[in-house]
């Protein structure tokens, strides 16, 4: 790879990330999907559309003892996720393909937790990204949907289904579960009090039965107003970011 | 009717409905519906499902000069609405029709505002309420898919459905809703900090366009536990409840 690379420090320095300067690179929405997933040391876990591994990594650094896969379909953030998952001497096996084309490696497994940051640019919507890689990343090259299928599809009996999205996604993200996830629990994500919520981490469960839950907004900073960026966070969120603790959703 | 009949008060005391004593009575969530719907003076509103028209007389308290039509399927119930209606002299027209055989006077016309508290009782899940009435009321004898279907249908362009339901069911709202309606707002009413949402207002429009917003919940009660009921409500609920306020959604 020739882009420019930097090393970001995540969890208070207990995951370490290489990442393009340029391009798509990873906010917090990874770091609090891997606070949400209800993993237990010793778990297979399956990330589609891995990128740099940043959300495998959160897990693994939280979970010990996780055997964890990554599919990516460009080579670039492949590569970078490989290196990345050394660097965090995390057990990372990287594969590079499209979700819809997976090879029979992964398609013959199931995994007792699938995990997605799915791209958050709609691409029926409009505006094209500049970068080719930030595109893909944001861009909706593969439509939710498929990556709902591909989830329920690679996920064992009795396990976890878990995405984070844009509140806005929420619609499709209900509609397009396939009938073998239930038990879904909604875990809305609010930037303040009383502002709309602007993130959801979606979890469900492979033969859950029991009724959809929606949880409480977990709000991500105090105050009704932005102030500064880093010191308004709530505790619950720097506990998650900084500390590395789970995000309190119940199993 | 023969059944036993008392008269309730709501809206501190705007509108009375008389309702059967024993079978189904109209709780908060009628007058929660009514409180959300974006209605301006002199404008149509078709509620389905009208029952004993709760809903329909809180909204008609709050704004004046609505005119309104109910459909319902139950005779004593169709009955007790028109005589509500008359009660709280109101502009209601009462059809005693099934959602899925609506008569022609309510398929030829089309309404700025459809709303529905359906029932909530999910007859696949099993539990047989008692009394009859009330198992209608309660029970899905017409599917959740149904009664968005038809509130599509009878939307006037740029009109708004508005349906209140249990949170649990937010799924199907979602999965279900016609894709003539769009601008989906989503408005959780949760009992009590921290606590999930227990109920769940759907509000689209016909041809609208804007993304879905999820807003922040709306809590019911103060405090973390129940202590009594009557005078635990916070103070927005309250003023729905007794002052006839709207509830507090974005239009």
């Amino acid at each position: 790879m020739t882009a420019k690379i930097s090393e970001n420090e995540y969890l208070g320095g207990r995951v370490r990330i290489c990442q393009p300067v340029k391009g798509y690179r990873a906010g917090v929405d990874p770091v609090l999907l891997a606070a949400s997933v209800p993993a237990r040391s010793g778990q297979t876990v399956l990330e589609l559309g891995i990128g740099v591994g940043t959300a495998a990594l959160c897990l693994n650094a939280r979970v010990p003892d996780l055997s964890l896969t990554g599919v990516e379909i460009q080579p670039d953030y492949a590569d970078l996720a490989r290196e990345n998952g050394a660097l965090n001497e995390a057990d990372l096996k990287v594969i590079e393909a499209d979700l819809e084309a997976l090879p029979d490696q992964v398609k013959s497994t199931r995994f007792d937790h699938v995990i997605a940051n799915p791209p958050y640019f709609d691409r029926a919507a409009g505006h094209a990204a500049t970068d080719l890689g930030r595109e893909t990343a944001m861009g909706e090259a593969t439509p939710l949907k498929t990556w709902l299928e591909v989830a329920a599809r690679r996920v064992a009996p009795k396990g976890y289904v878990s995405f984070i999205h844009r509140a806005e996604r929420i619609q499709d993200l209900l509609r397009y579960l396939p009938r073998t996830l239930g038990s879904v629990q909604v875990q809305p994500l609010q930037p303040r009090v009383g502002r709309d919520a602007h993130l959801v981490i979606l979890r469900a469960r492979h033969s859950g039965k029991a009724p959809l839950r929606m949880h409480a907004p977990i709000l991500m900073h105090e105050g009704h107003a932005h102030t500064s960026d880093a010191e308004s966070y709530t505790a619950e969120i720097k506990a998650v970011l900084r500390d590395g603790a789970s995000l309190g959703m119940p199993d």
